[in-house]
């Protein structure tokens, strides 16, 4: 008599990205033949580089041949690009060794499995907005409780307030919690901490032994050299953060898949001495994960040097461009926005007395440009939406001209 | 206070090959130069298909130019590879849709998170011995209970021994449980059911309202036209089991990394609407995954027609030929030996009075042919070793020839 878990059912609503894609199709269904504008989804438009399709094809051809064929790797990722990894990281003053980089198949799937190494009684504080897998990934271990409609939250997990007066990064939890995630340069408000803001979490986590899920995947939209690009640029992160991050924004591998997760062999927590976690985390890569794909890993490495990291820059500069198009033009239209000058997301206030969705509605019918509802990142989220900058420069520029024109004045105020 | 998943630690051991990769790197420690002959893990060693590199190739050239690039795909893989997917499968006489098939990185992956299912106090029937990945998860999980090393079991399992009186076929569970893993071609052992043994586990699973987890990665090894390939051969077992298949074993996709996994809308189980399952592992694969690299789902398409196709076969029979020579290889020195015909895996019984790691170290020793000791899948692995065919065909026969001239017979009575 199978039972299943039942706490998939705990889970609030469909996957945001999925509804969003939902709302849309049944829109151009009802309007055949209008385009649509997407500045939604932080999904990458330009195409991979030159260094990197190279590096791609050449691995290919490489497994076209007997004697360079090869198979399993090793489930940790291949040693060449942990070396790189480690290498990089040294360019940002930050010392790990190779072999405490893990190469996965992407930060999400990292950031949604991190959880199963800490107890199912764990108490966990996400920021509010939050990018949705943090949250559902602990509704699914247990440790959310469940969703309070009213509340719009769920009843165990602790909510890090990120609001507009306190340039939406959140003070350190009021209360005792045991893992936090924290996303910087943040999803979706496009926030960015200070060394001195990470720091207070850093404490934070030292003096209650909790343990900080950092995802850095959009560390490398970060301009301003005084701001972190890991939390391994605060001194004492070594022994209380994991980092997670990706080629996804950094080299255009959505689709490609390939990212990497750091669990420093000086991780401890409350009743796990240093070096447990590191190998806890090996084990489970080892038992339920097989190594990202070798013709990523091929392409990954090759984004880490020379042409492939000069191309991989330009790429994060096209779209750096396009946030700040979208800044300017929502600017234009009297509309206030936050981010995207260090990460490719703006976030923007909708009109007053509006909520997310229903901005997300109008635009959408309006001007014909789909944006995120802040609402579905978190009830702190409400009363904004996410402008991504992943498209075609053209169609960002589209969007702006659409909204500059269709957006009712009326509508505003 | 962070505390960690204390399920970790009753991990009895280290997982089976890292084991047998750090053995075999000691012994080359201590005999330098001298080469070893792998038949121990299943890792295959031919070149990708013409078809299949061509394909990859093609779409890395289609991912360099903004017009064709792609980037996040469905989570549940790209269409038209369900669709091929569904297709192959008619070939077999089994109707399934598109969309009851979820493309994921591969078979491992999907076996040790399918459990993430079904409630945390389901009853597990494993065969044993059995691939170390369907016992491995279920402890993280905290269905196994404890490891006692006097009995070599978890106390939670329940274990279905296969025995060579019983052709390593598993009676179905004597007792009542929710969640029976079947591999089929068996790993390690290399014995495949027949139909109507598959439907005695299908009628029992029926009955005890169970849901079977059918892993069929090896199924493209069975060339006798009457044993199935898929479990769905057997009426009824739309209702009650998952299957998992992959392209490693079929096109030496091991590094490429692409699998599959069936959920079919009719499956239900206890507590559950046929549906429910379904939306549940697609809600699953939405949070924790984020789809199969692009590269490898166009060299998945290219493997499951035409000259593709022929030539996944050709490897397959490239394999089985191997398996041919190890059949009569260890049969020559007076081995008994089971599986290999439908199979890639050759189960070799020990000599008397041996144990599996025993045998395991005199072959490295004295013949220096790695294979994998049959303890390592289980307590009835005991006296038996698995010799893997994944290896090209001159190393196969060198391991033959060097068994045959460095076994002593004295070791063998």
């Amino acid at each position: 008599m199978a039972s299943v878990n039942g706490e998939f059912r705990k889970l609030a609503a469909g996957y945001l990205f999925p509804e969003i894609k939902r709302r849309v199709n049944e829109w151009k269904a009802l309007h055949p033949g209008v385009s649509v504008l997407s500045l939604g989804i932080g999904n990458t438009t330009e195409a991979l580089s030159p260094a990197v399709v190279a590096a791609i094809k050449e691995r290919a051809e490489l497994l076209a041949h007997r004697e360079t064929y090869t198979g399993y790797g090793d489930e940790q990722g291949e040693p060449t690009l942990r070396e790189a990894l480690s290498g990089y990281y040294k360019t940002l003053g930050v010392h790990l060794q190779p072999d405490e980089f893990f190469i996965s198949d992407g930060a999400k799937a990292d950031a949604a499995n991190i959880q199963q190494l800490f107890d199912s009684h764990s108490v966990v504080a996400v920021q509010d907005p939050a990018y949705p897998v943090y949250v559902d990934s602990n509704v699914v271990a247990g440790r959310a409780g469940t969703y309070s409609q009213q509340e719009e939250r769920y009843t165990n997990l602790v909510y890090l307030p990120c609001v507009e007066e306190k340039g939406f990064i959140p003070a350190v939890p009021a209360r005792h919690v045991d893992l936090i995630y924290l996303c910087n340069p943040n999803n979706p408000t496009g926030a960015v901490a200070t060394k001195s803001q990470l720091k207070d979490f850093v404490d934070y986590a030292l003096e209650h032994k909790a343990v900080i899920i950092y995802d850095a995947a959009y560390s490398e939209y970060i301009s301003d050299p005084n701001l972190p690009r890991s939390i391994y640029e605060i001194s004492g992160a070594e022994l209380c953060a994991i980092e997670i991050n990706s080629f996804s924004k950094f080299s255009g591998f959505t689709g490609v898949r390939l990212g990497w997760t750091i669990v420093p062999k000086s991780l401890g927590c409350t009743d796990s001495a240093p070096g447990e976690l590191h190998r806890m985390w090996f084990r489970r890569q080892s038992t339920f994960f097989n190594g990202a794909s070798n013709l990523a890993q091929s392409g990954g490495l090759a984004a880490l040097h020379g042409d492939g990291l000069a191309q991989s820059r330009s790429l994060v500069a096209y779209y750096k461009e396009n946030a700040r198009i979208i800044r300017q033009g929502l600017q234009a239209v009297g509309l206030t926005v936050h981010g995207g000058t260090d990460s490719p997301y703006v976030w923007t206030r909708v009109p007053k007395g509006m909520g997310s969705w229903e901005f997300f509605d109008l635009l959408l019918d309006q001007c014909h440009v789909v944006v995120t509802p802040g609402a579905g990142f978190g009830p702190s989220g409400e009363g904004y939406v996410r402008v991504s900058s992943y498209g075609h420069k053209e169609d960002v520029e589209a969007a702006m001209a659409s909204i500059r024109r269709n957006l009712r004045k009326e509508d505003l105020e």
